[in-house]
């Protein structure tokens, strides 16, 4: 090992410990893989008396986040505190200072990730940010490397995996969501707050990022049309069930002749998708690119050592290519780009109603879908015995989301409609 | 566009002319992306009169590979030939002559490999080999950067699209071998022949490549145990079906105390693996990593524009580092390494005795497994009318495999076996 590479951590939760682990371990293949030595040489912690694991070499530790990013023998920091701020500001700071950085903050780079592009290409540094979205997946260097050659036609994520968690468990067990949330918070699967992963917001910060990288747009996140799992109930993932289909938090981004579509919501896709497998906390990305075909990834979306596996493969490709001048980085040639409304889309749609057992309620129902341009694939009523609402599933055709939006206003407004009607996006390919 | 990267082919088959059309196209994000521009210079054909594509620029064309492994203005030689000669050589020149070299010649690297990655290391110049594993999906970045801090404690792949798609369609329609690879040659997805796709030798060539980058170790091509698909019949599909099992061509390799293993076989694995949907002519690689944990990846195997996809990816990697002095290129540190043999394998058995049904038969059957320190998780035995031989299929525990192949000896010496016993591994994990 001739060369040593000195890398100062920003950081040191489940994430950084998981880093300073794969850093220190003794008998990883990592030196030999690439002939230098990855040296940790500070690390950054609020409490520097907190009791940490025997593996954190605590005279490393530092309060001070200015004797990392201000160190001219650090080449690369590592950012691993998330959130916005003081996150941003330490990245652009250590840029500035000539340091090639490496990130997993999806709410950053999402939310505030130009100016840090821009300061980098202005820098001709290297940013890594292949934990930020999938995890331990090397979804990022497949679609900027591997499919290089490539138009991507279509990327859909599951890339949440407490949603994932929440909704493979509801499935199985017939529970609602409430009770199933509480039950992944106490087994770890879900955070104290959870409110991001399941309104669906962490999920469309990892979609602006895919976006960046399918398309070379840079996506104002705040267009990205967001829904989250809050409202599935056990009843409709009962349906899909019977219906041959399975209900995911998918994350979709599509270029057409039209523009760029890019949306994360509840959807129920056949039971045969390949994504329908990817079960519990895990994470898959599917995509399609003129050349490839269909290709999909599976992997550990979260956790210490998956995320710990990616933000170290960045430290080493930064390692490996230190001395090159020009990279390989899609962010650099970003130009600002417009996400089609969600008004536009045009899908198949699965609806369930709960009305009042009443003659003429169905054949209502249908003749508004009608009116809006809504064919029906199939209908699906039952008795629920008297006085009780009944549901009414119907599985529609081709039909325009502002169209159904509207049908669905002209519905609900009936005497005999009890509940606001639940609409779910169907993906078939 | 500031710089331009000269390319020479040699060979204009199925993937050299999917390797022309993506150079070619006037609207691939490829110049954007790489900001380089990728120049194609010389192609290398047998036939300079031959038919071609409207796409194939005629005036590029020779029939003198020393045209292009000479021309001084080329930077990187694509060599998709296939074959061990002259491919061979013309790599070895090339690489003298201080060209980098793209190759998706997998028969080639794992049974000449060596002194190819010892001439590039000498010269200091780049092998890609991306396409030569799994077509189009970017297996072998994912190995050797994205998992670069794993040790990869096992890799398992559908690696042969024509087995694949053969063991899928007698599934479906519990048809027999030959009729289904005759009708699979009539549909393009076998070769005129298709030996080495059947009888495993391909999956071989490509788990060679995989060991090689897994764990550094050069493996005797030889070594490796190969059993092919052309003794599987309908029967034991529709028994492995029947006992929630799915039956794949699989390449294994993996690394435990005792040595790491490569073996290539007929396997069963449970209907929830994520294998087990891996239909038709598709590949996938399942891997587990000490960090990452499981993962899979999936996509087409073969084809013109995949695996152009991938040979244009790796032209692109080496046109981007082409000032870079070192490479993160694992194949140069690689060490002798042994295979251990299949002998020692320890696992579940499907095992099919075609017997005489007469009493004492299954008493005798499981006393030789006992014997043979076989435990038997379940037996099947079905009656199939007076006068005919009767099938009994036993699952069993984890055993080792010569006990198993020395009970199956025994029990086939008997006079009472009218056949020679059917032996399938099975894959849980």
């Amino acid at each position: 090992m001739s060369e040593s590479v000195n890398i100062g951590l920003l950081g040191c939760g489940t994430v950084g410990q998981g880093v300073v682990r794969l850093l220190t371990d003794k008998d990883s293949p990592l030196e030999r893989r690439l002939g230098k030595k990855l040296k940790l040489r500070k690390i950054l912690v609020r409490d520097l008396k907190k009791q940490r694991g025997d593996h954190i070499p605590s005279e490393l530790l530092t309060k001070d986040p200015r004797e990392i990013i201000d160190d001219p023998e650090i080449d690369i920091v590592v950012e691993l505190l998330g959130g916005i701020e003081p996150a941003g500001g330490l990245l652009l700071q250590a840029l500035e200072n000539g340091k090639h950085i490496v990130t997993a903050n999806k709410a950053l780079l999402a939310e505030g990730g130009a100016p840090i592009f821009a300061k980098a290409a202005e820098k001709d540094r290297h940013v890594g940010f292949e934990a930020s979205v999938a995890g331990g997946i090397p979804i990022l260097k497949a679609i900027s490397e591997g499919f290089v050659a490539n138009r991507i036609q279509k990327v859909v994520g599951i890339i949440n995996g407490t949603a994932n968690y929440v909704l493979s468990e509801m499935a199985e067990k017939e529970a609602d969501f409430e009770s199933v949330l509480k039950e992944a918070q106490a087994a770890g699967y879900a955070e104290a707050d959870p409110t991001l992963d399941v309104n669906g917001t962490d999920a469309a910060h990892k979609l602006a990022i895919l976006v960046a990288l399918c398309y070379g747009v840079e996506v104002p996140f705040k267009e990205i049309f967001t829904e989250g799992i809050e409202q599935v109930t056990s009843l409709d993932l009962q349906f899909a069930e019977r219906l041959g289909y399975c209900l995911k938090l998918l994350a979709i981004a599509e270029e057409n002749s039209q523009g760029i579509e890019a949306r994360v919501h509840p959807t129920m896709i056949p039971k045969e998708h390949l994504l329908a497998g990817v079960k519990g906390a895990m994470n898959a990305i599917y995509l399609v690119g003129d050349a490839i075909g269909e290709a999909m990834f599976y992997g550990a979306g979260a956790g210490s050592l998956p995320t710990a596996s990616a933000v170290v493969s960045d430290i080493a490709a930064i390692a490996a290519r230190l001395e090159e001048s020009s990279l390989l980085d899609i962010a650099a040639g970003l130009h600002e780009g417009k996400i089609r409304s969600i008004e536009n889309w045009q899908g198949e749609y699965y609806l369930r109603f709960s009305v009042v057992d009443r003659p003429g309620v169905l054949a209502h129902i249908a003749g508004v879908l009608g009116e809006h341009d809504i064919g029906i694939a199939a209908v699906y009523q039952e008795e629920r015995g008297t006085g009780n609402p009944i549901p009414i599933v119907v599985m529609t055709h081709e039909a325009i989301e502002k169209n159904v939006q509207k049908a669905l206003q002209e519905i609900r407004s009936q005497e005999t409609t009890l509940d606001k009607p639940v609409l779910i996006r169907v993906e078939k390919g």
